[in-house]
C-alpha cells in the first residue's frame, strides 16, 4: 500500500494520507482505504466513518476479527475494472481454445507447425457469478463469438440476449455440463468457499478449462490437481490463490496444465478509487443509497 | 488441399471432388475451389463456370498468369471466419498490451512477479482495412474496452459509433498517429502491396505493436526489422508471410520482438465453403448479385 499512498499524495495533495504502520493520532482518521487491514486497527479509530475496499470484493476485510461492521463499507464497481477483467478472461479463453502456446514453442524450435482452427462459436464458456464483472465478461465473450452461459444465485434481468442464464443450486448441474471453459467470478462468501471442488469438476465436460479469477479460497487445490491428473480437467488458468504470493515449491508452479498469473487479472485505477471514495463520502452525508455499499449479511 | 478434398467427399458424397493433380477429363470440371491453383490449370478447363476462393482474399489466384478473368469468382465472407479473426487479433492485442508472456516466463522461473495493469481504454488500436473482417475486429475490440480507430479507402457508413473512422490517403497520417497497436486487414492489391513500410512505421507512436493478419506482401520485411531495431516499433505479431512456410533461417524466427503464428488467425469451416459455393452457383443461374463476387478491377 505504500506505493499507492505515495501516488495518492502526489495526485491529491489535499488529502492527508497515512499508512496503517504510521497512523499518528488515531482520532484524526476519518476514512480507511483497505486491502488486508492489520487486525484490530480499524476498531481502534474512534472517528472512522467509512471503510473503502480497494477491490471488487470485501472478504479480505473479514480476516480482521474486530472489524467494525456497524460502519458503512464500500467496494469498487468500476467499468475500467470490468474491462480489464474481461480482457484477461478473453485472453485466457482464446489462448487455450486456440492453443496459442504451441505456436510460441514452435517458433522457439524454428518450426512452421500449422494446425486446425476451431471457430469461437464451437466453444462454450460458462461464467460462474454474474455481478458487474461477470456480466461484462459474458457480454465480451459473446461479442467474440463464444457460446456463453451464465450462472448466478438469483435471476439476472439484465443478462444479454445471447447469454443463456441458469439460476440457483437446482440449475447448477445443467450449467456446468455446458462449460468447455468455466470462469469463476463469484464473490467469496461462506456459501462459495471451496465451491470449485471435485464434485463440481465432475459435472464439467471432460477436459474442461478452469479459469479462476475469483478468489483463491473458491478453489480446493488438491481437488484441482486430482482432476488435472485424471483428465477430467484439461487446463487451469489461475490468477488468485489461497496464499499470495503463491509459495515457492507449490505444486502449481511447475505443473504443465496450470497457468499462473500473479493476481493481475484487473485492477482499479487509483483515480477511480479516489473518485469513488469521495462520492461515497458525499452519498453518506446525503443518505444516498449506493450499489457499492457492502451488505454484510449478504457478504458482498 | 488433399485433406480438404477427403473431408469434402466424406461430408458431401454427392459432389465429385477431384484434386488438381488428378483432374481426369478436364471437360468434366464445373467448379474450381482454389487457394494457389497451379498456373494454367484453370485456363485448361473448358466447362469451368465458377472459381471459388477458400479465403477472404483472391490475390493468390493472381499468381496464375493464365487466370480466366472472364469467369465469375467468389471469395468467402463468413461470420465464423470474422469471429475467428477477431479472436486472434484480440489475443494478440491483449497479450502484448498486458505483457502476458512475462508471466509465462516468471512461472517457468517459479517467480511471483506482479506488475502494473493498464486498463484497455488507455490503449489505442487501429484497424487498417474495414471490410467484413476489419469491421468485426473493430466491434470486438471496442467491446473489450479498447479505443479503436479504423482506416479505409472509402467511407464506411456502418462503422460502430465507438470507432473513429479515417478515410483515404489524406487521413492516413492522423489515423496512424493514434495506433498503439496497428492491425493490418487490408486486401492485397497493387495499391496495398508493401504498404507496411518504413514511411508508414515512422508515423506510428514510438514503440507501437504491428499485427499483420493481412498478407505477407503487405509488409516490407527489411523495414520491419529496421523499425524494431531502432525502437520505432516495439513488437510485431505476424500470421502471414511473403513466403509460406516461413523459410528456415529467416531473421523473424529467432527475433525477440517478433511473434510468429503459421497462418492460423482464422479459417473458414469446410461446411461454410461448401454452402457458399452452392449458393454462389444458384445465384449465378438466377443472376442474383453477391457481395462475395470478386470485382477484378477493384482487386477483391
Amino acid at each position: 500500500m505504500s506505493a499507492m499512498a505515495e501516488a495518492w499524495r502526489a495526485r491529491h495533495p489535499g488529502h492527508d494520507v497515512r499508512l496503517a504502520q504510521a497512523l499518528g493520532d488515531p482520532a484524526e482518521i476519518d476514512v480507511a482505504v483497505c486491502w488486508f487491514p492489520p487486525p484490530g486497527v480499524l476498531a481502534s479509530l474512534p472517528r472512522l466513518r467509512l471503510i473503502q475496499s480497494v477491490g471488487a470484493g470485501i472478504e479480505h476485510l473479514l480476516h480482521d476479527p474486530l472489524l467494525p461492521r456497524h460502519l458503512p463499507a464500500f467496494r469498487i464497481i468500476d467499468p475500467q475494472m470490468a474491462e480489464g477483467m474481461a480482457a484477461y478472461v478473453s485472453w485466457a479463453v482464446i489462448s487455450a481454445q486456440r492453443g496459442m502456446s504451441r505456436y510460441t514453442e514452435a517458433q522457439r524450435a524454428g518450426l512452421w507447425a500449422t494446425a486446425e482452427v476451431e471457430p469461437p462459436r464451437q466453444h462454450r464458456v460458462g461464467i460462474l457469478g454474474l455481478g458487474a464483472l461477470g456480466l461484462n465478461c459474458a457480454r465480451t465473450l459473446s461479442a467474440l463469438g463464444y457460446r456463453v452461459v451464465g450462472w448466478s444465485r438469483s435471476a439476472k434481468p439484465d443478462l444479454p440476449a445471447a447469454v443463456e442464464g441458469f439460476v440457483g443450486a437446482a440449475q447448477l448441474p445443467a450449467f456446468l455440463g455446458r462449460c468447455d471453459s468455466l470462469v469463476c467470478l463469484l464473490p467469496l462468501t461462506a456459501q462459495t468457499h471451496g465451491m470449485l471442488d471435485a464434485a463440481l469438476f465432475a459435472q464439467l465436460p471432460v477436459g474442461a478449462h478452469l479459469i479462476n479469477v475469483g478468489r483463491g479460497d473458491h478453489l480446493v487445490e488438491a481437488d484441482l490437481l486430482a482432476a488435472l491428473s485424471s483428465g477430467q480437467l484439461g487446463l487451469a488458468t489461475l490468477d488468485t490463490f489461497s496464499v499470495e504470493p503463491l509459495p515457492a515449491g507449490h505444486a502449481f508452479w511447475g505443473h504443465p496444465q496450470v497457468r499462473i498469473t500473479p493476481h493481475v487479472a484487473t485492477r482499479t485505477p487509483l483515480d477511480v478509487i479516489a473518485a469513488q471514495l469521495l462520492e461515497n463520502l458525499q452519498g453518506l452525508s446525503h443518505d444516498t443509497p449506493s450499489a457499492r455499499q457492502v451488505n454484510w449479511a449478504r457478504g458482498y
